[in-house]
């Protein structure tokens, strides 16, 4: 009997920006499985029917998908990695068509957001779909040559279509940052990060008390956001982000010492961190 | 001769719910000053054609609008005051029109993305407009009875359509925090809320010094927020916002304090803090 194979969850369709940070990471040929919600990710993690997923957590330009940090709160997959993915849109249309000619260009509403300026200079109508490499399939079936979709050169090799335009979006510094879901930590590389969520009382100097333990051991922070609690007003989670393995003396130490002071601590795992870290 | 009215900007068209935290902040009627973009609404503060600006900062279900915050990074002008507003997405169509025989909904991305579930049930297609409240005008000018807008109350009211559909977003908590700008600091209320950003060598325990003179004197923060700084990699810029005027003794104290740990520090401004609290 072979060893199951591995299978990677992401949300969207064949071709997706997510798949792309799958392949990123997991190499190509590796099976995946589509999903149409983030929740339906986690919970195909959660109940070891995939090995894995991948979520989108922060965007450069929009900022935190905040889905994520919600299903990362309640559910009880571990983070095991991290992908930096730099967003490149390209304009697709049907192999034979020509950017003068199109007139109507399909995508999700925050690909076409993140093209603003080029629809608007090539007087291009948007229409808003739910997925990326879904509209490049949908303007497949259509077969006109005056209709286009937004979606990742990947998503037009798979559907046979032909790139018209490339790098189409507006700010250029476009990376999404994306998380490994499995159900267990990463070990130990000496180059690690690890995520944590906590929450302390919503008084003065009790986000200083608990980053205390972290600073007094020189331990590294590279993200910190708060949010409020859905369930008691005035009480915030802090999602932070630092340097450092979990089994490291220093943040093993450190993270019984904030279990102290905090109301809640949630490991959310240690795992490698990725060399491209500019979100 | 007159004192000048207050003009205030905002992003949008009129009916925008922009628009609509204007008028709940300074009552109805105030002279608004629609523009294109969020640049458009900073520029016209700082150049003091306008005497006040309105931005969204946050929003409960899409998080931090990043815009906004490289916009109070780069520009001059100062905050003066905060408007939370409950986000209730309606959809609208002509008078007679029925909600059983509309087939194509327009409105902007976001709008069209938080109703995700409603245009779902009514298998009804999306299709992507700049504007929430332009998309009601757009619907007014084809004149069909299948076709509807997704925007507020007012945008209805203001074009003499019909709402054939109330609260249809997704989530229900879905609060949009906007600031208030203008060229000084509002006066103590004893209510305050004073905004910074700031940043700290990327350095084990930078963050948790920064905090130390706020710490100590007790205050109280209510959101904080880091963002990797454009120009200097390995740098931070935190967005964080406390209780208290900065014409408060221990504010006044702190901010001191901080300036000599920070390597950059801006005060954005100190303003009444809004009473309903929940983004």
């Amino acid at each position: 009997m072979e060893t199951p194979r591995a299978v990677v969850a992401f949300q969207g369709e064949a071709g997706a920006y997510s798949e792309e940070a799958v392949f990123n990471r997991f190499g190509h040929p590796i099976r995946t499985k589509p999903c149409r919600t983030l929740p339906e990710v986690f919970a195909l993690v959660n109940r070891k029917i995939v090995s894995h997923g991948v979520v989108p957590v922060e965007n450069s330009l929009e900022g935190s998908v905040n889905q994520t940090y919600d299903l990362l709160l309640t559910s009880n997959v571990q983070v095991c990695g991290e992908i930096m993915l730099r967003v490149s849109h390209c304009l697709i249309g049907h192999p034979g068509a020509q950017l003068r000619n199109i007139r109507t260009v399909y995508s999700h509403p925050q690909a076409l957001a993140q093209c603003q300026s080029f629809l608007a200079s090539h007087k291009l109508k948007a229409v808003a779909e739910y997925d990326t490499a879904g509209s490049v399939e949908l303007i497949k079936q259509r077969g006109s040559l005056t209709v286009a979709a937004i979606a990742s050169r990947r998503a037009a090799q798979l559907h046979e279509m032909q790139v018209l335009a490339e790098g189409i979006e507006d700010q250029k510094s476009n990376f999404t940052r994306f998380l490994v879901l499995g159900s267990s930590d990463y070990q130990r590389t000496g180059r690690d990060k690890t995520s944590i969520i906590f929450s302390v009382k919503h008084e003065p100097g009790s986000l200083y008390r608990a980053l205390r333990p972290l600073a007094l051991r020189k331990i590294n922070l590279t993200k910190i956001e708060s949010r409020p609690t859905r369930t008691t007003p005035w009480e915030y989670n802090f999602f932070v982000d630092f340097e450092g393995h979990r089994s490291d003396q220093a943040v093993s130490e450190a993270l019984a010492a904030l279990e102290h002071t905090a109301l809640f601590l949630k490991v959310l795992g240690s795992y490698p961190r990725s060399e491209d870290r500019r979100v």
